[in-house]
């Protein structure tokens, strides 16, 4: 029996990503690359103060490998790869500044938000351009060989959106130990099975297996007790990621449903933020919503594993909407 | 849109767990059903002593309630709820007596294992002469539509080993806070998500689902640090459950690859003992594996989360090998 590549490159993945933890976390402590922890998180967290940074260089050396042996003779792989990198590179320059400025601010919103745009639109116009999946979109419900066609004056902003939306809900979700990590491998793991539905989807089946991997082996340094963090070159990167994989899957409506996790994380934010602008009081104790429970007495790891198991319950969901 | 009716039992299983809970823990304390923890497990687990046991019957009172509905007119209904509440009164009986003792020591190792053998051959009974499934497998990677058909003489003694192999995997996997509960918990969104593929399989897909309902209510209160434990009464149950599905959807090979943790929790056991006997020496510094793991100095709760992650790849493998 053949073992399948996807199995192959997963572990190999995984592997890697353990040698670049072991190699990396003691460099990332060495030169001070702490987390200074935002003052507007729960108290508790201060603790945290001094744990290195910017771990999501742990799945991005076996991504970049990997992924970039591939991407050689493969577009939509060096689309996938080159799109995550991008994502991660805003996010490494606004981690390192804080570290450099020793304060919690790094690049200016704007700034941030003009750097996120350019990937954004770089891999809206590959999806456009270079290849044929035409601007479609599967609702769910309405299953996988339905997809509507999106008029593309619509579909260039609405891709962007997606991209943008899931950078951005990624690194909010980041707030817990091990949670956008573990979240977003189960959410890849879906895709990879969802891209095995189809041939052209060999690639994207390929992308998801080895950032899964590369995932599964950043969480053992930074499951509870966090040994470091992945920083917003970490979550960045993975939300990104996953929007790219969604868009050339077709599947950004799918996305919502699978990453519902992310979906609330978002929402706690906007609605705490309205909610306070109009009537000057809050909705919950705190956002995003994951601080919420931990100051309602949930354990850290608590949250972590009932966000996880409500992440499996909805990619059963989103299995089903895909019929 | 409808919503889906697996989604709307998974949803009522939940809430009846958590009023389940939150009425039954204090009368479990109340009535001393404190936990006697294995004086074989490490030493740090003396401090569960005093939690409440049986805490399965936070899950199997709305599985009793919700399945007990739909099996007055549904005969696959009727035999899986059936042989869930076997598996659990016989782990019941242990439970209680353990108490009543004030031991770890139950049932006797002959009369637990007369009694699941007991509801095993029920069950495989009524697989063999009242379904129309006929005696057949799906081998994993040769594809969902290509069943092998197993002589019945091989079959029965097969699905009864398979009963009783899952009741005592799970009862093992069961040693660390949300542990069995949340593994359990994803194979049984996997067998909802699989059950999906066939009109057929439409009480065993609301089956599923309605479990995995009760098991994350049952989460709220077992996850660390647990309130309530499941006890022989939860897991004989889930064991005896999750086996039982395998036969009547085909796959119990399949289940093979998706419970590889209780697969591996199991192996590490057999092997330890058998490498014990035979050479006086250890192969694990203490077995179950999960164990080995928290002496190496893992956290318990990081164990769990990745076993949890684990079982997601394997499910995403186990679909793999369906097609």
């Amino acid at each position: 029996m053949k073992i399948p590549t996807q199995i192959i490159v997963f572990v190999l993945a995984f592997v890697l990503a353990i040698i670049s933890g072991i190699i990396l976390i003691p460099l990332l402590k060495k030169f001070k690359f702490g987390q200074t922890i935002r003052d507007d998180g729960p108290k508790t967290h201060l603790v945290k103060q001094g744990i290195p940074t910017m771990g999501g260089f742990i799945f991005l050396i076996p991504v970049t490998i990997i992924c970039g042996y591939y991407a050689l003779n493969d577009n939509d792989m060096a689309a996938l790869l080159l799109t995550t990198l991008g994502f991660g590179l805003i996010g490494f320059i606004d981690d390192y500044l804080k570290i450099k400025r020793r304060n919690k601010d790094g690049l200016k919103p704007k700034q941030k938000m003009l750097g996120l745009l350019a990937v954004s639109a770089c891999f809206t116009a590959y999806v456009v351009t270079m290849t044929n999946m035409g601007e479609k979109t599967v609702v769910p419900f309405i299953g996988i060989d339905n997809p509507i066609t999106v008029p593309i004056v619509i579909f260039i902003p609405f891709c962007i959106f997606i991209l943008l939306a899931y950078s951005n809900a990624v690194n909010l979700t980041d707030g817990l130990d091990g949670l956008a990590g573990s979240v977003t491998m189960i959410i890849l793991v879906f895709f990879t099975v969802v891209a095995m539905l189809n041939e052209e989807w060999n690639s994207i089946k390929l992308f998801c297996a080895i950032l899964a991997g590369g995932c599964l082996g950043f969480l053992t340094f930074n499951l509870h007790p966090a040994k470091v963090i992945m920083g917003d070159v970490g979550s960045l990167a993975l939300g990104g990621a996953v929007a790219a994989v969604s868009i050339l899957l077709q599947m950004p409506l799918i996305l919502v449903i699978a990453g519902m996790v992310y979906f609330i994380e978002n929402m706690s934010v906007i609605l705490q933020v309205a909610y306070f602008k109009k009537t000057g009081k809050r909705i919950f104790r705190m956002a995003p919503i994951h601080h919420h429970f931990e100051l309602m007495g949930w354990g850290e790891t608590k949250i972590v594993i009932i966000f996880i198991l409500v992440t499996v319950v909805f990619c059963g969901i989103a299995f089903f909407a895909l019929r």
